[in-house]
């Protein structure tokens, strides 16, 4: 199964809203289609956006008037995951060659990140032996980083996926992910289908359940990487870095080269995306709040470098504890 | 409006289940029944539990043939919160003198818990002022500790209370509580009763609003401080002390003296309250996870009094970060 892919002139894409109630692919033949579900999340994570741009563009140039408004529509539909820009970017490059140069690109950037994914996931599962010391490993992780944030198996759930398939999976420990519930929705259905060991906790629980021992090593994936370390990922990711910290666990940021963003030289440079309030005054359609509740809604957050154990990429591993940079 | 009383010979309450959709009070005239609300949550907050369980050893003075047996059962409907049990033992002390005398002993934790709340609100206004330096503040809170939790006005969300009638209170940032959303149903309906400027947030989304300077700062309430100072309190109370560290923000426990429980040494010997995994599974009925799913659900949380700037009573403010220990 892909996530994503470029199936007989479209994008065919698992729509990300259904799950995990219904598995529904869906056909889209325009950029402003492709922007209306990269909006509604209907595709996300970072390396599925980065490979949604690039097709995206793909669509552009063979049938819009005007190619690069609409890939200035497609960068802009996300503003936190570089991977996005990036991947629209990357086509863009291509658009002289006209639509068969900018799909074989796309393309190539679809294949690049199945490649870079298996090849996080068996480098991850390495350093968290080395980091642990352990045999078999209880992992904690928030969001949706596997198949479904990428083309396949994804970034810090394919380290989780790695470890289950070596056998050295105790459980995962996945936390719900409010308020668009990412990890009670996708992290548990990917984890019931690969036949892994599960628990899902409230976003609240997770550091507390650190302190407690419940987990040997938080593994999160990421939005951007900024030239220090910082790295920005899903709202909850620095709580569980500062219980991380506390607990003496490792906490390790799984991520493409193409999430590190050298352009941008700390954390405090990376714009963070504000989503609709309604996203947590309400939850599936059903109210909680009462009429005339406000809220805010950020859904990110940025991670300090220092709080970082290492940064893993398909070519490499960052150790921000060694003082290591991007 | 008192959120529990003893009207014509029987418990009222408002059901806190029904909120914000619904205020309903329901009257209960037996033992079993009031287990039933306290398990089920229609009466919560560590104040209003005390004067629950004194209440309902009066009903079992008057209507049970086995007066011992009944309050036991009452005692264990929560094991987290210090309060219930003590308000149990306190009005068990009068069982000798009858019904009345229970009764009578009863009422007066009733009167003394409103008082309790009003003195609190005054100390702790007065604190949060000494401590942020500031005339206006934005204040971040958990879960809910207002007149919901109590007899009338509550701790924590008493002092934002009295902030607010003192036209101190800029904003409360109020986190949603997870996964019963007693900040989403319940605190957000007060802080609109009340008409102070209010937004709700993700759980997950405190500690790095606290990075980023949204709050002066964090006060909570709490179901039972160990003699060293250690606080339990709603699952993610830890995650907002570990935020409000980093961050230099005061983070203050506004708790009734008999909410202090010397006879544990130690957070590590209070008995953590673990809830049906299927209250993360699934909000207000609605599934979230896929069929199969598991999840643990801590409901409560244990904050080192090493992150507990001052604890707030009736009677005193301790300051742990001072040395001091209740």
């Amino acid at each position: 199964m892909r996530t994503i892919d470029w199936v007989d002139g479209a994008v065919e894409l698992v729509d990300q809203t259904a799950l995990p109630g219904r598995f529904h692919v869906i056909r889209i033949d325009t950029v402003d289609g492709l922007v209306d579900a990269i909006r509604r999340l209907a595709v996300r994570g970072a390396p599925a956006l980065g490979v949604a741009g690039a097709l995206g563009v793909a669509l552009a140039a063979r049938d819009e008037t005007d190619p690069l408004s609409a890939a200035a529509r497609l960068r802009a539909a996300r503003p936190t995951a570089v991977n996005l820009a990036w991947g629209v970017d990357e086509a863009l490059g291509h658009l002289d060659g006209g639509f068969e140069a900018v799909l074989g690109r796309a393309l190539r950037i679809r294949d690049e990140d199945v490649e870079a994914c298996r090849a996080m996931g068996e480098r991850g599962a390495d350093l968290v032996r080395e980091l642990t010391g352990r045999d078999r490993v209880r992992i904690m992780t928030v969001c949706n980083t596997g198949g479904l944030a990428a083309v396949e198996r994804g970034t810090a759930l394919g380290v989780v996926r790695t470890l289950h398939e070596r056998g050295q999976l105790t459980e995962a420990l996945a936390l719900e992910t409010r308020p668009l519930l990412q990890g009670s929705r996708l992290t548990a259905w990917e984890l019931g289908r690969m036949g892994a060991p599960y628990r899902l906790v409230a976003d609240s629980a997770g550091p507390f359940l650190l302190a407690r021992g419940h987990a040997d090593a938080v593994l999160i994936g990421a939005d951007r990487i900024a030239a220090d370390g910082d790295t920005a990922n899903k709202i909850g990711s620095y709580a569980l870095a500062l219980g991380a910290r506390r607990a003496g666990v490792p906490f390790v940021v799984v991520a493409p080269e193409t999430t590190v963003d050298l352009a941008t030289p700390t954390g405090a440079g990376i714009e963070i995306e504000e989503r609709d309030p309604e996203e947590v005054l309400s939850v599936r359609g059903a109210r909680l709040a009462p009429e005339g509740a406000h809220a805010l809604n950020p859904a990110f957050d940025v991670t300090p470098h220092d709080l970082v154990t290492a940064i893993v990429t398909e070519r490499r591993v960052i150790r921000p504890d060694r003082g290591e940079r991007p």
